[in-house]
């Protein structure tokens, strides 16, 4: 099974970043990982912004399923998550995450996914909510492995 | 107005305590902060460690009114929680945050409590609570004084 992470631009907060290396590294003793960067739009246009990069991302996807990252998404607890990537894990699918840029992402890009999932209510940066799905994807790692987390 | 955060411990994770620091540092043009840690357990026991640090806790607080952080709590959106805390703003009344430690609070802390906040339904580690909990309230600071949020 081999878990990749989609997202236009870089992490702009060095410790967000600094946080996601972190845990994309210790991610690594349990799956295949692929983190994969689309260029970002060098506009101010909101519109124009999220029809560009929404058009890279899901030319990058292609036909494969994927989860959306968006505030307005179901909620999962962590224990929920991780019986979701458990399944996942038994079918030996892969598994593509997507993170929309600064603006979010077009309708037809969330049309497209499979599911679309709310890490908060809250609004988070675009790094911060990078960060925050590899340290959730390592906490559901360690759940799946029997082992305890280790802060 | 003043604000005041609460936790026992320290921040363990060396990206989440830069990232807590920045935000920190921002904030101060905005409002008066204080951020207080009080000692926290140094025993494995979760039940002594529970009774213990909830026991600081209240004593430091004493009978002022305090909102919990906790992921069953009641959610809300980040425009949301800008008119709850604009609402305290208004009344010049002080705000204090709780944090619990790494086994969480005592009942009898979350019956004191005024309200519990879930920053999200997924577990995140003490650290990286802080951490977010900053940058929300950095984002509240910017949408109560009409600035745009700079990442």
């Amino acid at each position: 099974m081999k878990i990749e992470v989609v997202y236009p631009g870089r992490i702009k907060n060095p410790f967000a970043k600094e946080g996601f290396n972190e845990y994309m590294k210790r991610l690594n003793r349990f799956f295949k990982l692929n983190v994969v960067n689309v260029s970002s739009c060098r506009t101010d246009d909101r519109n124009k912004c999220l029809k560009e990069e929404s058009k890279k991302l899901l030319k990058y996807i292609g036909s494969r399923d994927f989860i959306l990252l968006d505030a307005n998404g179901k909620e999962f607890s962590t224990k929920e998550f991780s019986q979701f990537i458990g399944k996942y894990l038994d079918s030996a699918r892969d598994l593509t995450f997507v993170i929309g840029g600064v603006y979010g992402v077009s309708d037809e890009l969330k049309k497209c996914s499979n599911l679309i999932l709310s890490l908060s209510r809250m609004t988070f940066t675009h790094s911060m909510t990078l960060m925050i799905l590899a340290e959730q994807l390592y906490r559901v790692a360690k759940i799946l492995s029997n082992q305890p987390y280790d802060h």
